[in-house]
């Protein structure tokens, strides 16, 4: 309530309560006030009180939500079911103009300035896990993904490796020039370790060769960033991309794109043909300011616990059974559990029980897969390489697993590999 | 937003339109200031979008939502789970405090404002449906409903009409002094008309004894409250007890305390002995300004459509199984259709037949129940009199009822008694 | 979705799919059977989901969300906001029947399903926190608060205890037959102590006068629901009224009364004379849901736990500005600091200075203010007494009081006492 | 609530109320279960409680929902803010798997179903909207746009149409076989018309080219709808892609995605890369079930007669400033008056005046302004042609404008051209 409306409340309520409350008021209006001055993740995360009283605030800067507004264009934000409305705040003009993504809508300077906090924010969350150089970042919505020539890992003992010389060879056998990009990846499933981003950065640097690292839940582990932040010193990073529901625990639907260079994140803003869903920015939005950075760096602790926990745990079970686990020490997420000693058969009943008994996010590559995708030949499809002797199981704790759920992990996996030990 | 986070967002969305987007803002302001100035029901219902800031600007007065409060009473409305504190938009202390309902709550400046603009606007309501005279009310968080020492009605044709000479005999049999109050009621269930309260509430300043109009549905009846001016103005009036739900389409909870005597009033307020449930008070706020005077003046008047449409409709079924409706022109909202035909033991059977096909509200008087409470004798249970010859069902057209409800009753009305057409 | 549901799903999603989700739906169904079976509260608390998914049950039990219902009674539970509506979760009836609140409405079988379990789960808290003998509750929609004649307390040490030999005294004066009831109380604002209701007791048994226990906000007190249990044992306890909002971290609005004889609670639930508000049912409802067994106990020794905290710096504070924690062991929420060493006449604005710091819930007693309520003199109000001879303030570390509280409480003492110490 | 808790229930609710009660719950799911018989768009749109609870059974089949689900993947739809898991009704997995949109997820049955039921339901969308061919749909969680080579419409009185001899030309001046595809316009801002996508349809087929028709905003009209399908019998179209925003009332993020050959349509649903945000497909589903189909031509039939009614109210506007309506007839939802009486240097001084009066969609095209894209240089900018020679400003009447819309429009149009009338 503003000045004049405070005045008012105290016709009917005295004046020594207003003012105690309009106090009050006023320390919430100056939190949104230096939200907007620093644009940073708040240090301690938001009351959901505060959280919405922004939201409603920015949705009435949007035309839809003008009283005596007139809309006279093919897309006006009108929204049929009140269901709909309130789901989305009473936002509904989505981001960017056609043609630009990051372009403020006119019709729509609140959901703009939504979009511009975010992406500030992530820039500072990049921060927060260990980027120094100065980083740009747009948030897409649009999951991660994508297809390209393969250079097939090497193995080290069990862990799966760049290989770097592999890629070297690629390049000059392609010709630098006809190369639109390297692409490597930091987050993947055990026993693969992440990419050695930092040789191929040199590499690209070299051969003047773009660089894009496909980062989709490395943004989670400090481990990861700071290789990143290493590579892009030694040599060359163009794109960063990682989802948004992986590393934030937001629903799908959402991409980071981050860059050390600001033109070419201009230039991949202006790729998105349309106005985009504004739903994954505003999932972003929320949490970063419901967990602050406080709550973040909690989360991302809490976790590298939780790896280790589950590692443990898990390295018990395969004891038990004669297995063991893969040895994959440069994969600070994901673990692989041997499955030698099993029938190969008998391997994705295992995978199944798991499922039926509400375990989800395990793999069990039983090595006996072959899937061709646009001409490309994958052997051991799973298994990320060609050519892997170990029938494995893989294991991943991501951001926000709890003792809860490895607990009931361990109880499951115990009833059903129990008859093994 | 106030100024200064306006001006901010301009660092980042052009100025232009967040001038536009300020202007839209303050217009939402505009009219929560006018609200507090006029202190009025609005003339156009509000929408959602309006509604719920209004709200949340309130909670925010409120010290539980007062950032860096520490509550180190008794009651400090922590609500425990967010469900309960969603629902409450963040309001927790009730209203009033020990021993005056109206007077305000110094931790809950917003609750208290809510419950005086309440107040307010049900003054305003009353003056909308035909009150002319100053008039005070309270909204209390209880339902209505009493117990007493009852004259019976007298019979004119098929309607149930006050005793006025009855009463008369009964003040000077127990003596004037020693008569707490007369009670009359304008709104029951048809064969019974609204009460005489005019010449009772001349008989009442005649005898200086008060009297308190039981007007629980009768607030959304324009000629009953032209009949309640008419008494005052007449007579004594001194309370006047309504339903907020049957009168204002709210969940049940809540009475409307009315008089025209500002001092009777504060001496009722203070007759509750706690602080009370805010609950009720808000479901008032939220559908007045949702309705506005626009909206409520629509119901009334499609009621009274209604309750034509209804009345011709029921005649017309009466007549194919050979009974009619009784005449109680004095009830402008309930009606009665006779059941003289049918087996007297078998009525109530009828009943049960609407009710297991979703109709509720209808009311089957086989004449056949006789209940004692309190000592009291009731002959004849539910007909508003000890001696009434014609058993029959009674059905209300009130506030809200739609055409889609008359037609699947006479649709269901057909189907029971078609055997008897 | 039931199981015909699931197989017309299989016919778009894989049949395995299906089947785990409909286990996994299985298990929720099987949550609700569990709670209708049991008609206790959970051991742990519900998550929002269940809570939800049981609230949109109960509600599709109630005529106003029949599909194809028609209404036309008075009443029926049409709602005019969706707002309105919404915090609700669409339930409208109300609880009871005129003339009884605990009898089931024909109308809203899901409200009084609602209610009656809500009743069951009271029963089995007042067992969760210490009594044993069989005890019937009902949950009232009312705040408590009453008005009576008045025997002093007496003074020992610095701790005001019940004077059992007055109360006998004013027994025999008034002549016991003449005694509606004795009204003690367990939950009060310290140095009073908790009436020795044990005493109590063995006098109104002998005496055969009612005994009312105003407990109400000693249910989250195990000691004190002790002291009842004892009380009933060796005396007469006739009802027990607690306030919702003080000890189950609901909004106001709703008192629990309870007795250790059935017939008498039926009798005052016939008192309340109309349907009544669900809100504060609801209320309960859904918390005792969320927190479950497990979570009451946790926040009630929690409280225990900040309650020695909040007295040791309490104590700190005192002596450092040379006042002391007055002396009330039989005071298990409130305590009291000495005020003794300032000037008489500044005492209330140290009571000011706290509450524009946003410092709720302290009192600040200068023994001298008078009061005249109904007649009766209060001397010294505030204080529990008519002649206490040392100002002081109190403080309660009440149910869900937080160690920011008191961190905070204590920072904001400091400032304003700093000067003297 | 099942048939055992039904049971259950009346052992403390009478055995009447629960019968009575169940059938009503049993009519809310034979409601889903005809949904998923029948796997249309209703004929009446669903009430809000319908929605929801099929919404959260929905939900309940998702494996975050489980109750003792453990998740050990990299992404198992955790989600950190209660808020976003409320505004997504505790849906978080998206939609499809890696490298195919339309294929179930394991972990989310519930999104899969919702999924395929959308799809279904815009099948049926198109079948209501006229076309009678079979159709396949999938909605794609991105907003609609494109780039490509231009064929310049030619002019037709004020009008703008489809060049077939132009691109006929084209076709065979860069070889059929090199032509990826032919994309024409159905909807598009005034005086341009909707393509001629008949004789291109004739053309493509001769050619043996793709034709994907961008049907932006066509949805909403049976009359483009109507060509399209004609274009398919006389010739060939390949995709028609659609805004859900622009026809649907949900806010931006979607588009439709249909065509006749569904083996196209499931190589389109594998080019998505990743799994995919579910937000869209939530409004949209819920849209349908809201509006149900007699809903939705009710808005189909009203904006027509909106349409109709602006044009008469805008051409009166013109005339009265000595200006005209420009003719275009195939232009069935936007409309442009022309504004060459005015300076030209001042005309978008009106765009910015409507702006600032919060009336939002009209375009002032003063054909001053050039831009090159990608190369291809466009002349008069936003006029869907390089030579137009008379500057005008369009108004569009689209899906859901109201009789409000159109009053303001007119009376601000009124005071900022008054001058000039």
């Amino acid at each position: 309530m503003n000045e004049k409306c405070m005045e008012l409340a105290a016709q009917l309520v005295p004046k020594t309560f207003v003012k105690v409350a309009k106090d009050a008021s006023h320390s919430r209006e100056k939190q949104i006030e230096n939200l907007l001055i620093h644009k940073k993740i708040p240090e301690e995360g938001w009351d959901d009180i505060s959280i919405e009283l922004l939201l409603s605030q920015l949705a009435l800067m949007d035309s839809n939500n003008f009283m005596g507004n007139c809309g006279l264009g093919e897309r006006e934000a009108r929204v049929a079911s009140s269901l709909v409305a309130r789901r989305h705040y009473n936002f509904g003009h989505g981001i960017g103009r056609s043609g630009d993504l990051n372009e403020p809508q006119p019709k729509a300077a609140g959901s703009s300035l939504m979009y511009k906090l975010t992406n500030r924010f992530l820039e500072d969350l990049f921060k927060l896990m260990g980027i120094q150089s100065t980083v740009r970042c747009i948030l897409v919505p649009l999951a991660t993904g994508c297809r390209a020539i393969v250079v097939d890992t090497k193995r080290n003992g069990d862990q799966l490796e760049t290989d770097v010389e592999g890629i070297l060879k690629k390049i000059k056998e392609v010709g630098a020039n006809k190369v639109l990009c390297v692409m490597t990846t930091t987050a993947c499933f055990a026993p693969r370790a992440c990419d050695n981003i930092e040789e191929v950065a040199k590499l690209c640097k070299q051969f003047d060769v773009p660089h894009l690292i496909n980062n989709a839940y490395g943004l989670q582990d400090k481990s990861v960033m700071c290789r990143i932040q290493k590579a892009q010193r030694v040599g060359r990073v163009d794109l960063l991309v990682q989802s948004t529901d992986k590393n934030l625990m937001v629903p799908v639907g959402g991409a980071i794109i981050a860059s050390f260079d600001e033109d070419l994140l201009q230039t991949v803003s202006k790729c998105y043909p349309g106005r985009a869903s504004g739903s994954p920015i505003m999932d972003v939005f929320i949490t970063l300011l419901h967990l602050g950075k406080s709550g973040y760096l909690k989360l991302v602790e809490e976790r590298v616990e939780k790896f280790k926990l589950l590692s443990e745990k898990l390295r018990e079970i395969a004891a038990g059974i004669g297995e063991r686990l893969l040895e994959s020490p440069q994969n600070p997420i994901s673990m692989a559990m041997s499955m030698s000693k099993l029938p190969a058969d008998e391997l994705r009943s295992y995978g199944a029980k798991l499922y039926i008994r509400s375990v989800s996010g395990t793999r069990v590559i039983d090595l006996m897969e072959h899937k061709i995708i646009c001409g490309q030949e994958f052997k051991s499809w799973g298994s990320s390489t060609n050519d892997y002797d170990v029938p494995y199981m893989t294991a991943a704790a991501a951001i926000g697993v709890t003792d809860d759920d490895i607990d009931l992990f361990m109880k499951r996996m115990k009833k059903i590999f129990g008859k093994n030990q």
